[in-house]
């Protein structure tokens, strides 16, 4: 999938699918202040702005520095909204107030407005309505991909395959940590990635004990396993994948983690399907790394959902209480972490479908380069 | 200033300012959940932790990923605060509470916590406690910068600086914006920056006249105006400018627009000084752009605060209140818009001090290459 051809996606749909479900919750209108919900309800990419959805009206309030953005991008969505550019705080509030006039049980995500918002919504903006604290109303919605997300992805996917395997034969010329992760960046966006999709983690030796270690100016030496977790974004959808290679044989020590990291995934991998708990899906990771007695050492939960967001709904962990559906897109990425010695992290990222997973980063899983 | 040889910070020494601040709002403890604010405080710089800061102890808590790094960054800041590393978000909530326990007044950060994490708090977390929304009590600390903080900055600026000189030349090649962008990303990268503080602008011709515009598959023309905004992250700490190039004449009404800009960019920066209203900056630059008829075409304000966040208190704007002190870092950096023809915007990032503004942004603003 070239990043130039990616196929339409409608977005307009999304609003009415979000009307079906303030209706279902007896709200009149939802006041969307997360970003990636204004982004996937309206196409807008900016950095700040306020959606109301109306049973009938959507009115989009930004700053002037959008004027000519949101219009564009609205227009090229084929998202009907009122747009309304006001520069100041009190005259956005001016604006969404009188859009407000009227509604009378109005939805404000309680995950999506601070606490000082919400405040002043109560006190300022919306006197005289009532304001209903909603649960992931629009994120519960993103988490069944459209064929058009997907293809975003998959075309993100692709991209992080194809800069690592451009990448990982400079690990001869021994560059640092640093030197690593620039090179994969840049081959990411050489490829026509927007962005990375989170910050680029390349650990090697002990390092890669750290889940999330920063790239250091730490030459990696042959003989070193290189845990290499990152992503890029195509069209504001993300990707992220995690390799752990080494460039020389580091010893049977490093061999048999990486062997038990390996089978972990495959066996989340393979528990993947529509209609399998995300609790199931942890435990069959885990399941194996127990049994190889390095359970302490597996200190995270088993993935994430993925999408306009680098961590979104749902999680794949043992407390997590949701269920896996056709279209939902999520990691899978158990790791090992000994403390002074080093790490192994393996990670895919799949499509839930109802035979199982497609799986949309295929670079291999060969420890040994 | 080099990226390696950066002075050291005391850390340690916010805490105390910060117990001072709570004793004067009548506040035992404070909870700390803004990122950026916990990685003040502590030096921490992963993705989830929790800061509770009492008058005799500093519990830190965060999730498996980050127990070494934690322990690392905490004890090299000279920071002694009890870490607790627990996986589960019930763990950490038990964590917290029997922290807490015995605190009457807890302060929560009212911008920092989202009403879902209010209402938690409020009835799981702190069942005895009086919360008590807090403004800005750590971000106000972070306003005036330390020499370290100072030098940190200084440092992104001039990777900056040093990049852009590197770009430019490449304008005869006729690159697309998002070649430009990248190239100017890697050349940050290259010099030691950890990664971008922003998403680059390089919005070329028609482009210009959005202020915030995505770097497109556009070719840049000899004779285009070109807007640059973009900046660096050194330590933690965020660089921000704007320059505005032509390679080739574009004309005398684009030279016009420039030179007024230019005008109105010097008279912000000559207005700043430690006592000066923020909101007198804004009239010092707004006040040309005005003169010269474009009014209209300035849309948003002249200013923020640079930091450990790209964009931090104090708002340079009209409707601002604050007034500057010795040690402000902010942006000074006017713009004027005209939609369908392009755009100018030309932006420096300076230290306050009493005397004046030191620009830390030393490129040339050469319009005409």
């Amino acid at each position: 999938m070239s990043v130039d051809a990616l196929p339409a996606m409608d977005v307009a749909a999304r609003t009415r699918r979000l009307r079906a479900r303030l209706a279902g919750e007896g709200l009149e209108a939802l006041l969307v202040t997360r970003l990636p919900n204004v982004t996937y309800l309206t196409g807008f990419t900016g950095s700040a702005a306020l959606l109301l959805v109306g049973p009938e009206e959507i009115v989009f309030v930004t700053d002037g520095r959008y004027a000519e953005q949101s219009a564009d991008q609205l227009s090229a969505a084929g998202v009907d909204a009122r747009i309304e550019i006001e520069v100041t705080q009190s005259a956005q509030r001016d604006a969404v107030s009188a859009a407000a006039r009227g509604y009378g049980r109005l939805g404000l995500e309680a995950h999506g407005v601070t606490w000082a918002q919400q405040r002043a919504f109560d006190g300022e903006w919306f006197p005289d309505a009532e304001l209903v604290p909603t649960e992931h109303l629009v994120e519960d919605l993103r988490r069944v991909k459209e064929p058009g997300e997907v293809a975003r992805i998959r075309a993100a996917c692709a991209i992080g395959d194809d800069a690592l395997a451009a990448v990982l034969p400079g690990l001869a010329d021994k560059p640092t940590e640093r030197e690593l992760a620039l090179r994969l960046e840049l081959e990411m966006r050489s490829r026509g990635a927007s962005r990375t999709s989170f910050d680029t983690i390349v650990a090697s030796g002990p390092n890669g004990a750290k889940p999330h270690a920063r790239p250091s100016n730490r030459a990696i030496e042959p003989g070193e396993p290189v845990v290499l977790d990152f992503g890029c974004v195509v069209d504001g959808y993300c990707s992220d994948m995690t390799r752990t290679v080494s460039l020389g044989d580091p010893g049977p020590d490093a061999r048999r983690v990486y062997e038990v990291v390996r089978a972990a995934q495959q066996a989340g991998r393979d528990a993947v399907r529509a209609g399998v708990d995300c609790a199931e899906v942890d435990r069959a990771s885990r399941a194996v790394i127990d049994d190889a007695g390095w359970g302490d050492a597996f200190v995270h939960g088993t993935g994430h959902g993925v999408g306009l967001e680098i961590h979104e709904a749902p999680r794949v962990a043992a407390t997590a209480r949701d269920t896996l559906a056709d279209g939902y897109v999520v990691t899978v990425e158990p790791g090992v972490y000994l403390p002074g010695v080093g790490g192994v992290r393996i990670e895919d990222t799949v499509v839930v479908t109802d035979d199982g997973a497609d799986v949309l980063t295929s670079f291999p899983k060969e420890f040994l380069l």
